[in-house]
Order: structure tokens, then sequence, then C-alpha cells
């Protein structure tokens, strides 16, 4: 199976208004989609990929709560990149792989994400400083 | 004409040869690209997108001088993700745009990528701490 490496881009945004305006004349989308992710206490603006059934995509992310973990990650570090989100075929393989070289999993078993497919977050302090959000690429269905 | 959005992600890595080992056990690709950029003094492993006219990348960036831009970035912000470069059909129009928005470009004028393509990066205190790169998205050729 030929999928894509990337599903998303994460960027953690203070003012979700003002950062919308901005990232909409950049990509020349006016109209991203807008989700409250309850879960995650967020607020979140996706840029569509423009091929590629969607392709990479750009998502703005702003906490929607004090204790969102986005919310933390501004106190700490300010607006910028956030996570990159990749494709995996098989997302429990994958992690057993990872765990087996020794590298930390934040998700030890996969949880079903807002596009209602299986992910999980690896450590960053061993992906040379990069949150890695692993997407499981959605089967084809017959 | 329908672009993608995402040309590639860039990743700073302090030891290149240990980041390629663990970045191609994440990626299940054994076998990126390796290229010297000179001009910008930087090594670097690009894993392809797998779809889409090649998809969006992930390159990990290592500095190959201890003057490297890569190596001021490792120096006062550490490992992690370091740019994220987005396509456009008219990377002049777009710099205008912006520009006449008060963002603040890094290049006035674009410049010749590796890849041969335009490109230009943009303030990153004027897009929520994320230096983003543009890319003219190559026309086809008749």
């Amino acid at each position: 199976m030929d999928i894509p490496l990337i599903s998303h881009v994460g960027i953690a945004v203070k003012d979700f208004e003002k950062a919308l305006k901005k990232y909409s004349l950049l990509i020349g989308d006016d109209n991203p989609a807008i989700h409250d992710v309850a879960d995650q206490k967020v607020k979140a603006a996706i840029f569509k990929g423009g091929c590629c059934g969607g392709g990479a995509r750009i998502e703005l992310v702003a906490p929607s709560t004090d204790d969102s973990p986005i919310a933390k990650f501004l106190d700490s570090k300010g607006e910028g990149l956030h996570h990159v989100c990749i494709y995996v075929e098989d997302i429990e393989k994958k992690l057993a792989e990872l765990k087996a070289e020794g590298v930390r999993l934040i998700d030890e078993v996969p949880r079903i994400g807002a596009d209602g497919n299986k992910i999980a977050f690896i450590q960053p302090k061993d992906m040379n400083g990069v949150l890695i959000e692993l997407e499981e690429f959605p089967k084809p269905t017959l």
C-alpha cells in the first residue's frame, strides 16, 4: 500500500482569530474547517492539503481551556510548530517496533483521534525534540 | 491549478547519523536521499512523501559547519521542528500580498532553492513563531 507520509502539521497559537486571518492569507484559503475538539480542550482550524485525497494539512490549534495541553505548551515554549502527524499502515506494529528500539511512547495503546482513525503520540525527547503523532491510514472499505 | 499545500517539514538535529537511523525506523524508509547543501551549510536527509507526485516530505537537517544557520538554531532552541515549507502558485504575488498586510519577509525577492524552484522565507515573529518557507510549485512543462 502506497500511503502519504504526512497527515498534518500542528501549529500552536494564542489568538485563534488573528492567526486564522493570517494563515488564511498565507495559504489562500478563507474557508478552513473549524472544530472544537472537546476531549483535547482545543479549538482547531484545518487547512486542507489540496491533493492526494486531502493531502498533508496545516492545523492551527489554540487552547479552549486554561488546563489544555496546548495552554501548557504555549506557557513553556510560546507559539510555534507543535507536532507533526505521520501516517502508518499498522499502528500497533509500528509502536512495537519503536518500543523495541527503546523509544518511549506517550500512548502505549492507540486511541481514536478526531477523524476516527487510531492515533498515538511518541515521547519528543526520544525523537529529537519533535512531538510525533502516528495515525493509522484508513484502510480501503470494500 | 490544484496544488499540494505542504512541500516539506524540516527537523533540526545534532547527530545526523543517529537521527537518520531513528527516523528511518519511524517512517519505514531505509533509503532517504542524502544531500550536502553547501550554500545553506547543512546536510539533509529527505524522506519522500509516498504519493501525490512525491507528497509532503520530511527533511532532517544538521549543520555542516559551525556557522550554519542550523547550528545557531540548535544553540538557541535545541533540536526539534525547524520550518514548514508550503507551496504557492505565484511566489512574487504571495510575497506582495503578505507585505501589504504588514508581514515582514526574510527574502523580499525569491531565490532559487535546492530543487531549482523559487523559494522565500518569512519572518517567524509575524507568523506565530513558525519559520515559513514559500516554494513556487513547478509549472507544468509543455
